[in-house]
């Protein structure tokens, strides 16, 4: 590994990505390998050269980074010239816990140390919301981060609505800590989508048309969606009575793409772990008796969807939950340090670096995947990187895809 | 087994009983080790020497039982002077398909196979529900039987909110297939646990009194509680700030309750099926990311309420989880046929057809495992029986514990 950080000395940045994502690769393969180290953290000297390059500004002899170092110079992201300079910011100030508008180098070590952490992802969250760094998220904080998502823009969220007067009572004076944001901020998406039905839902008969269904799905849960679920979301829903989509149905649908991980464990307890069995609806339901939070609507959604994916059988197969939703991020995880090792020419090193560059903007980036794809998705952060490489791919598809193709492909544009 | 059988003729309804239910738990018994037979039935001769028994109306010369036969009678509960026509008349007209007033064989039958259908308690839940036999729900149909619930008497369910609005439409004239009634239900719940929130939460600020949270736990999420985490609701809720159940641990800890047997799974996952090994926080967080469906919160309750429940050393097994939610039902289906097989003196016997008998009251009883405590818990099937036999034991405990202790507990008294 020595080798390849020093073969990679002609690209700075990337070189030093790579070595500050390779110990954080690292520290979550051994995690996965050994089940005992989690916070293998990255060398301070290493980490104090790699900032120094990147801060610009120089107070009482201690330097520091403004959120342009970080978020432009240092990530790369938002470089075009109308960028959004509040997007930035907000970015920038994750690190910024200090809130002083400048990031110091314990910041930057801090947030560091962040990264090796389980909940990595719900904290960087929530330093995201308190834009005081108070340590609890007041209303308006929850308010102003959330008015700047593209989700909101596209589906606006009722901020009087009940959900939000529990959580911060009838006077939005309560202050939320960061436990309960983690909950907030999971609750947060069913709430949304349940608004969003009720938005489509103008009859108020409660049923909606199967092309707004697709439009909420595109709209609000398209972190949960598969690109062959994409393709088969007016199908699916086409095949209900009268092409309408039925609030129960609706919560079904939902309900089942969030727990496609547990609908796997089912899959696989009754299997015995033989992925290529096929299974009939009858015994899934049986299966899923065992964990009895599957309902027998949830079932039929799921075999639906794999006979609209798939050919319709009746039968299913690991596979078809393989397409329905692809692996997790943290699964992903494990997989660079091996692949790294096998890597020998400069070309197949410049796809391990872009590896590595994913998987660092997937860590920003999919807050979404585990916490509701409200924080870092609609901020572009992923979504303006793709763009740029005109490659057309959805955000969901990188989001939930194996970042390696992810690398394949832009090497490809 | 046949001589067991035998021997019982004694008591004609034990026996014959003992009959129907050994076929019902060894179908399942039989599922669960071979996985591939789910409907291996009842002989018919048998069902209708049974049927013929308890059949008191005969008309045009076919035999009818009424539900007075089939609940009182048969089934040998709301055997006292005082008890509710109505709630028998409901519970007789779940095989009364036909809504006529009157079980015929056909339907005895009937119900005897949906008792081997790997959805039966979410069937025998819907033919609770559609009162008039038209294969929907109507918005009357379903209010109806949630007024005659106990749960309703504690904290009413507001029928004019949000949540049946969208289910049912604003005009109520929409009506509920099966699929989307199992939905329903399984959301019911949340719902309801959510309205004794607003209803607890007086001043509107978003949080409740500990001893407000007992209250509601104990009335609504009844079934989801073990002994251990009944003793131990005040003092998780007192744990935090100001004595007072902020919204979000509100959903935290009812969200962690319903989803124990992914939690289970999580655990074993990571301890690679080793029950003994201890876990910390930060381990099971790591892990639970894997199904990024757990939250912080969540975690952060679990590793409280095993705290409380057995000494705070910052780690769990096992055991922990089996004492914060015991074995569900459908695990036990499989035991009693492997038991029973010892079985050899009369005392014993005796103890293995009252293991049948609970199956049996299980099987209606336990609906409100599967599905929300709504539905048949509180029209008191189980509880009348237990109070009968004075051993003071609370409803959820029979619902979820194992049904060999009751049989047990039942002989001393």
């Amino acid at each position: 590994m020595a080798a390849l950080i020093t073969d990679a000395a002609s690209d700075e940045k990337a070189g030093m990505l790579k070595q500050l994502l390779f110990d954080y690769v690292f520290t979550r393969a051994s995690c996965q390998f050994e089940g005992t180290q989690y916070t293998r953290r990255a060398d301070p000297e290493k980490l104090k050269e790699i900032f120094d390059k990147y801060a610009s500004v120089e107070q009482n002899g201690e330097r520091f980074m403004t959120p342009d170092d970080f978020v432009r110079n240092y990530l790369g992201i938002y470089k075009s010239e109308n960028y959004n300079p509040k997007t930035v910011y907000l970015l920038g100030s994750i690190l910024d816990t200090s809130k002083d508008g400048l990031i110091s180098f314990m910041e930057f070590q801090a947030f560091e140390a962040v990264l090796c952490r389980p909940d990595a992802l719900y904290i960087t969250a929530f330093q995201l919301f308190d834009t005081n760094g108070s340590g609890t998220i007041t209303f308006d904080e929850f308010e102003e981060i959330i008015k700047h998502t593209t989700l909101h823009n596209e589906i606006p969220f009722n901020f009087a609505s009940e959900f939000l007067r529990l959580h911060f009572g009838k006077d939005k004076q309560r202050e939320i800590n960061y436990a309960e944001f983690t909950q907030l901020l999971h609750d947060f998406h069913e709430e949304h989508a349940i608004q969003a039905f009720q938005k489509y839902d103008k009859n108020k008969n409660g049923s909606i048309s199967a092309m707004d269904f697709n439009n909420i799905m595109i709209s609000v849960k398209s972190h949960l969606l598969s690109e062959d679920v994409k393709r088969n979301l007016v199908a699916a829903a086409g095949g209900t009575a009268g092409h309408q989509v039925s609030f129960p149905y609706f919560m079904a649908f939902n309900t089942l793409l969030n727990n496609m991980e547990l609908v796997k464990k089912v899959y696989l307890n009754f299997t015995k772990n033989n992925a290529g069995l096929e299974v009939t609806k009858e015994e899934f339901l049986y299966a899923a008796q065992q964990m009895s939070q599957i309902t027998p609507l949830e079932v039929d959604v799921l075999f639906q969807l794999a006979g609209f994916i798939h050919a319709d059988t009746g039968r299913i197969t690991y596979d078809d939950l393989e397409l329905i939703a692809p692996h997790r991020p943290t699964k992903f995880l494990s997989r660079p340090f091996a692949e790294m090792k096998a890597v020998k020419s400069p070309a197949e090193r410049s796809i391990g670096i872009q590896i590595l560059e994913s998987v660092y903007r997937f860590t920003l980036g999919s807050i979404a995947g585990a916490a509701g794809a409200t924080v870092v998705y609609p901020i572009d952060l992923v979504k303006t990187r793709m763009q740029n490489q005109r490659t057309g791919s959805y955000i969901g598809e990188l989001m939930y895809r194996n970042s390696f193709d992810c690398a394949k492909k832009s090497n490809k544009a």
